[in-house]
């Protein structure tokens, strides 16, 4: 354990990350994800560019983690001034944080064009502005802009503003392939040479883009040759392609033996566990659903359609995982699909607390079933709850806790009384609960909408139950050719608690596939609140 | 040019693709994917496990594909059986196809837990089914199914699979790292190894799985070390996190110097400029959206923030740029002012034969409109015969054949006098031709399929023309959460001339926006129809 070599993790999910296009934070989001970041374990939060937007400076008014190193990024001073007499860099140095990060230009192209100045006022400005983080009392860091390219086009002047910056102080250089389209072996080859010519790779870093698909690779191409300190995004996230997924570094560096055995990271065991949850709370907070097909943390991420690798895998977990799935806690997922047998089947359900003996007849009543409807065009394994919820019809353990005796949905498109052209859409429905009939009508966005709000508009005495049900996505496809094709719908619900889940419907008719769906993710809320009660009892 | 060193690209959506937890290919889909393929000029195209399932089988019925090797998946003969009585084997060798890629074990431990053969049987099934396949006048290839796993467990065992299958002829052996969790450094150490032990390099591939997000490091790592074929699916999809992307891979491996410089690929420059179109047209067929940050095909691919980087790109798109977009059939987005060019639209309207002056401020007006709409979720790339109508319009070239004045769709379920629950789908539809009011009523499958039949029951002085019109595709779009979510309708029409077209519509009222698409349809039908008849006049 004490002799591995600690390599640093640098996040810099709230400034690279910013640049994602479609993603803006707010000063709340900023000060959440901080959060998130510093309760993980990283070894420091990069949050932004206080002076240079509102934003930033609102967030850096106050230190915004308590273990990791909170650190403001912006440029070094410019050519001209002396560091106490610019203003960008006075805004840097009076920011809350324990460390700057300076991004320099590292190519002498850019030097020219972007900054105008010469190559030795750029180098100056370099040791300056260290040496001005340092005497604020802050680690001071250097982001080499375009490294590898200016490597590659001059090779002497990159080398020059990497030790102008260790010269001065700086604890890390980081060399940053900003336009994302260095390949591993060209990081390799590059970094190798470094390092052979002196520059100590204890003090140095990499920040990497996924302009080719490799930022990952590119970081751990780094590690490799003698690089400690890695920078990267939650998720990925980052201008254009992304930045390194620090998600799946985490999990790679911790787990596999080829970095596990030589390296020590800031992330235990334990914070490891929570990684598949980290990764989801973010996307949670982007309001968008998390990446299914995400290395470690992805719902597919250990999931194996049945075939001959599912059931070698029950037999050995180990013959088809790379590690086990609980140590980043993402779950093992046989599916279910037309193609299991029986013991897929019995897998599925014992994963959702369904035991049910090998020769009971509902088994094969469940199986027939599931294959019928799938070949009309279900997916179960796309759809949890609805399979849940048809098992445990089938096993005859889901009371009727309402029954909707009729709908009808009508759209109308005509001219209003003003001359416009308007749509309503509207739609009532007639339902029982414990013997008595109530009526709901609503209006809504389309009919499916109009449907979903009459449905939840008074479900009698469930009614509370219910008002932190949400829809928070829906998809519909069209199983073959035609206006008249049949139709699968999958919906998304969540409630108050974060649970999530996915039902199914399929028709002719969309409204009617939309109301299977719709039905089924009602009635599991309702049994699940059934069984949150039962374990709070229980307790 | 030619001491350039050929790498052969081996595309295995369609096969590994299927895989992809919530894929499920018809044949029909099969067949347009084929095409795809075989079209962008990939050298092989793995098809799917003739005799595994009835889609595969129907899709082996007939060779797929023109250019490309048409290659179909299979396993080994079973030990204690001979290669002529193995039932699947035989399936393999009867079915259509060039190639066939056999799967292996490799690692003596599945040998034991998967196939529970000796060691020595497994050698034997490889070399006796390789050379069934050469006997069957098919080129054959191996996969080495957990190549690297068994490699570090038996290196002796891994490597003698690999040869048996080399010596009994097979043009290819390929490595494949199939639970996805092997590190490039591992990749490169052990192929080096190989390929100095005297496995020949020139016949030797890879084929990795994206579970720690290096598929496409993984694959080009093999290729630094010498390995002359990569296995890949179009946009990376897979079994759990997928497996190496194509389309990366393809652009990588052409554009970037360290690769460009000393390989060869099957994909021609023009080729390599439908990149984009490929991988957002696989996209479409999956019914899902193209992933804004995928490496060079994304919309964000090369799209920069307003700030320093929008100005240095401004001035020279090599700042920060590692390849110019237009390569791969994409464009530079500057998110500030977007400059979306003129020249692009009048190409795109002189390619439908509709020529419009640069200067014509209806030119501007058209531009306009279109980058409004689309704000709003209208995709006119998938929707030509839509693009062409509203270009038309806006030049004022489209006559008002006839105004829908209003439609009501209404769709009750309920209970029928024989107490049989049933849904009805009925709609009424009032328009105006040539001054005459008419009212149309219809049932359909759906509330969609009723209102387009209404639509279409009767066009007065047009319904003969429109006897041959018929609705051949329909897509559903979701485009954010929700049941109240923005939905674009896409609609694929043709006639009895064999034409083909593709109209839009976007709404949050779903009826409505296959309304518009209904209508573009029909009135590009009218159109057409003129055009021609002008056409055939002036011969």
């Amino acid at each position: 354990m004490t002799d591995k070599q600690r390599i640093y993790l640098f996040d810099t999910t709230l400034r690279d990350g910013q640049q994602t296009p479609g993603i803006d934070f707010s000063v709340e989001d900023k000060i959440s994800i901080a959060g998130l970041l510093d309760g993980f374990g990283f070894d420091y939060v990069e949050g932004g560019y206080p002076g240079a937007n509102p934003t930033d400076s609102a967030f850096f008014a106050k230190p915004r983690t308590e273990n990791a190193s909170f650190v403001a990024f912006g440029m070094t001073k410019r050519a001209g001034v002396s560091a106490s007499n610019d203003p960008g860099l006075a805004a840097l140095l009076q920011a809350s944080g324990d460390a700057v990060c300076l991004v320099a230009k590292s190519w002498d192209y850019h030097v020219k064009v972007a900054l105008g100045c010469s190559n030795e006022e750029n180098l100056a400005s370099i040791s300056e502005s260290v040496r001005a983080v340092i005497e604020a009392g802050k680690e001071a860091m250097v982001d080499c802009e375009h490294f590898f390219d200016g490597y590659k086009a001059n090779p002497g002047y990159a080398v020059a503003c990497a030790k102008a910056a260790f010269e001065a102080g700086a604890r890390w250089v980081v060399l940053c392939d900003t336009n994302g389209g260095t390949q591993p072996s060209e990081i390799t080859e590059i970094v190798t040479t470094l390092i052979a010519d002196g520059i100590p790779g204890e003090r140095l870093g990499i920040h990497a883009h996924n302009d080719t698909g490799q930022a990952v690779a590119n970081s751990l191409a780094a590690v490799d040759a003698g690089v400690r300190h890695i920078q990267g995004t939650l998720n990925g996230i980052g201008e254009r392609c992304g930045n390194a997924n620090l998600i799946t570094l985490v999990a790679t560096l911790a787990l596999k033996p080829v970095y596990a055995d030589r390296f020590a990271i800031s992330i235990s065991k334990d914070k490891l566990e929570g990684l598949t949850r980290l990764s989801h709370a973010f996307d949670e907070l982007l309001n968008r659903p998390p990446a299914t097909q995400a290395p470690y943390v992805g719902a597919s991420a250990f999931a194996t359609k049945a075939g001959i690798h599912a059931s070698a895998l029950l037999k050995d977990p180990r013959t088809y995982e790379h590690v086990p799935p609980e140590s980043v806690g993402n779950f093992r997922k046989v599916m279910v699909s037309d193609q299991g047998g029986k013991s897929n089947f019995i897998n599925a359900l014992k994963q959702r607390g369904i035991d049910v003996a090998k020769d009971d007849p509902r088994l094969d009543k469940l199986i027939s079933i599931v294959k019928e409807r799938e070949a009309t065009g279900y997916a179960y394994e796309g759809a949890d709850a609805s399979f849940e919820l048809l098992a445990l019809k089938t096993l005859g353990r889901v009371p009727d806790y309402f029954t909707v005796n009729s709908f009808r949905v009508m759209v109308e498109r005509r001219f209003d009384a003003m001359g416009r052209l308007r749509t309503v859409s509207e739609a009532v429905v007639k339902l029982s609960v414990d013997g008595k009939e109530m009526m709901s009508v609503a209006e809504g966005h389309g009919p499916i909408n109009a449907l979903d709000i009459a449905l939840r508009k008074d479900l009698g005495v469930y009614q509370s139950e219910i008002e932190d049900l949400e829809l928070v996505d829906y998809k519909v496809r069209i199983l073959n050719g035609g206006t008249e094709a049949v139709t699968r719908v999958l919906i998304e619900s969540a409630d108050g608690t974060g649970a999530r889940w996915w039902t199914v419907g399929v028709s002719d008719n969309i409204i009617d596939a939309s109301f299977q769906a719709l039905m089924d993710s009602i009635t599991f809320k309702l049994m699940k609140n059934r069984e949150l009660a039962g374990k709070v009892a229980a307790e």
